[in-house]
């Protein structure tokens, strides 16, 4: 019976909405962009992992000549009428109109900004960086100075150009936190900076010396090879993606079924890679799970960079540094690198969590991370509010070190000039790693009163019950609706700087305190 | 004083000829090509080396857009105003004239082949290669030849559209081997092939069976380093270039700067990964050696594929399988593989040059080589002379196997589904490899009159002289000239099969009668 049943359907009309000639047209044009955004991200990732260095020249001018075409297909004004009439088409079903949503937004944003500011604004970020890998190498600020104001006065320009309601920062963020306003943002980072600050002076102080275990000679493709393992056995799939190395650890969808981590092996210690490999394997699951009946429509993707950096926060943090899982991972780690001696479960998890008065944020401990983002949040905000002059930046830099952190940086290199962000012109950007961790921690939080307690999978090594969690309640949704929507859908209730503190007040104290 | 004078010619107007708007056009609108051509270039290499296998449709979809863009700008009727206009401006150097030449030649036959006709084989090419590897494995040529079939009579309408005086098969030749025609490659082919006749019966039964010291494991890691190594002591600039795996051996040049080859190593075979290293270190000196002044222009290219496969098989076969250069090849061997064992010289010399009467063409040695061409030269002219079926080629393919190496197929797998050329549309493709080992046998023999005795070079691993002198010769002068005209500049005679038929026969009397 079953079988007829089968063959008769399979004679039917297949189920959807009606025909609808512009919504086709609208599907084709974003296959088109997708198929560049392809090109042009495989052109990015091949120059970090895998192109000679002789190609450089030419693979910057491959670049310059697809974004342009992108550009001007984003732009077009066809596209948006065609958007315009979609946009009133009651025809449509939920996720259609969420993809003409999403596509009109880019596109408009696009259009806002002129060709020519496009044009300088890649040019100076071109030499900015430059002049920024100099500037750092000679510690000198005045370097880079002329080039950073330049940038923020662009930034400006742009944020101008698309315009804002409240304050000019508004259109900056809105680059990689969709919808999410200043004032939102700067509410939720002062709840947790002030439950942070007497943590950090309470837990920070008490932990001894770093253990001298962790530096010594690890084996780069053992690392390698471990890595690659500890990935697979995340959820990622290896027959959809690949994990390479490069000198910065990122993730990148080159397109549907084709996903790429990297890592970055250091020859003398063995936790950077392992923790960067959960961390990226983190963003590589999301983008993994993006239902492939939505990969072909503008929802397909995450909606935020906040919402893309919770998922690899939760597993390199909420997972891979959870007691639970420490105690899954040490002895696979000690059976491949038995250099690591007998170090004991507890003094495992202690070190892959110690916290310190860092001054450079790649090296920060979850404990003081999201402080070293609140100091650039707020010269951010004074450059933006015209509160700050590009030439305060060093001073105010290293002020505001001492003020959260309790340190002072011996050197521009290691203070105002450490991040790459600025010279590429990515302001706004900072506060999304926070709202990840944000997001991470209420996530993980509702999983577990969902899920009932997974300390016990972790411990197995058996994280797929929280995965299909995630899967169901974030991955399969794309771009439905912007992040704070999806988290408050998710949640039950707006995001908040209490899950985040909760758990780190509860694991550093038990920890360090 | 120096000093001085390159001081004073710095501040002078740069050399070269006067400003021309059009020729600025003209250099523009090549780099817009040539960097879509990077990025489908970068599509084609990742598909085969890097991308994870469910990136594979969306890869598709992405190179179609790309190629369709690349195809629009070069049909562009603007780019052949602009070259109406510069194909008579009479200020243009030689460079620049040659320039306008390549890329009007490019943009007529790109304008002459109607869309329909482009997508249509396209699309066929991509079903007729999957019934290819399908047929290939159930040898069964039945489920291939209607869509051969389809093919060829699709490249017959594509050599009409394109154009031709003679016959039809001149169009195309004409795609791999510009300005070359059937008549020419017939009457060399028939030389070659009467030449090469009676040597394989006086040589081919006398050699024994096949060394066993060839079959045994060689670490594939090994043979990785070993050929990279190789390479590079070849001339192999690896800061502008990258030697991977892939299923079949290729180069390409992904853009200045970047030209990628690879191998393919066999767990139990080591001179495949050697010889496949050697052949592609000759196609990756070649686009290495085109000078970086002439890369930015449309000069700045192979002018054949008969000439490129000359670099790869000089290198491969004059240099690789000479007495000279085993000799210095065999003690690093040795050093790197012990399980070679107590291998004499001689006894390496002979084994790298075994003759057999293999069914399998890229099984084939140098001596016979060139008759599996000359029976697929024999089966394409027939086909597009409508003097030959596809539904009976087996039989004839069977036919031309026992005629030319007095071997027959034992199926069709072995015979005529062996090679993946046709499923892909390459017809006339194969003559470019014949005409590789014409040209360089000929290039070698002019090298050594010029250079005197290569064999003290070679014997000590050191060919730098020999690379100088096809640098100057060959590779420095890019596509200046049509391939049979760069020929006869070089060697002062047109291309002839006696140097190739003197070559082949000292070395296997001597080796093996």
């Amino acid at each position: 019976m079953a079988d007829i049943t089968q063959s008769n359907e399979a004679t039917q009309a297949p189920p959807g909405p009606r025909s609808n000639p512009a919504w086709d047209q609208l599907v084709a044009r974003f296959e088109d962009l997708r198929n560049f955004g392809s090109a042009i991200a495989l052109l990015r990732w091949d120059q970090e992992v895998m192109m000679p260095p002789e190609g450089n020249a030419a693979r910057a001018s491959s670049m310059a000549t697809l974004e342009a075409v992108f550009h001007s297909r984003l732009t077009d004004p066809s596209l948006g009428d065609l958007l315009d009439e979609l946009g009133s088409d009651d025809s449509l079903d939920q996720d259609q109109a969420a993809s003409v949503r999403v596509l009109r937004r880019e596109h408009d944003k696009a259009v806002r900004v002129p060709e020519d500011l496009v044009r300088e604004l890649a040019t100076t970020r071109g030499v900015a960086y430059q002049r920024w890998v100099e500037a750092r190498a000679a510690d000198d600020f005045s370097l880079f100075e002329p080039h950073l104001k330049h940038i923020v006065e662009l930034k400006k320009q742009e944020a101008d150009a698309i315009g804002w309601e409240d304050e000019r920062y508004d259109a900056l963020l809105d680059d990689y936190e969709p919808g999410v306003t200043t004032k939102e943002v700067e509410a939720i980072f002062s709840e947790l900076v002030a439950g942070l600050t007497p943590l950090v002076e309470r837990v920070v102080d008490a932990a001894d010396a770093r253990p001298e275990w962790l530096s010594q000679p690890f084996d780069e493709a053992l690392q390698q090879s471990f890595c690659a393992s500890l990935a697979e056995s995340l959820g990622f799939n290896v027959v959809g993606g690949r994990l390479d190395q490069s000198p910065h650890p990122f993730t990148m969808t080159v397109g549907p079924g084709d996903v790429r981590q990297t890592i970055k092996t250091e020859p003398n210690s063995l936790l950077p890679s392992i923790y960067a490999a959960m961390h990226e394997t983190g963003h590589a699951l999301y983008e993994q799970g993006i239902p492939k009946e939505m990969i072909n429509l503008p929802i397909g993707q995450v909606p935020s960079l906040g919402m893309h950096e919770s998922q690899s926060r939760l597993w390199e943090n909420l997972v891979g540094r959870s007691r639970a899982y420490t105690d899954f991972l040490l002895p696979r780690i000690k059976e491949r690198f038995p250099q690591v001696g007998m170090v004991s479960p507890e003094d495992f998890y202690r070190a892959v969590n110690w916290p310190q008065r860092s001054l450079i944020r790649i090296h920060a401990d979850e404990l003081t991370y999201n402080l070293h983002i609140a100091l650039r949040l707020e010269l951010e905000l004074a450059l933006f509010r015209d509160e700050l002059e590009v030439s305060d930046l060093p001073g105010a830099w290293n002020d505001a070190m001492q003020r959260h952190l309790g340190v002072r940086p011996d050197s521009d290199a290691n203070g105002v000039l450490q991040d790459v962000h600025w010279s590429s012109a990515l302001h706004g950007y900072f506060s999304t790693y926070t709202l990840g961790n944000l997001y991470a921690a209420a996530l993980f939080n509702k999983a577990t009163e969902d899920l009932g307690d997974l300390e016990g999978d972790m411990r197995k090594g058996d994280v797929s019950r929280l995965l299909e969690w995630l899967r169901t309640h974030v991955h399969s949704q794309g771009y439905r609706y912007p992040a704070s929507e999806l988290a408050q859908r998710v949640l039950g209730e707006p995001l908040s700087s209490a899950p985040l503190l909760k758990y780190l007040t509860a694991k550093y104290e038990a920890l360090f305190a």
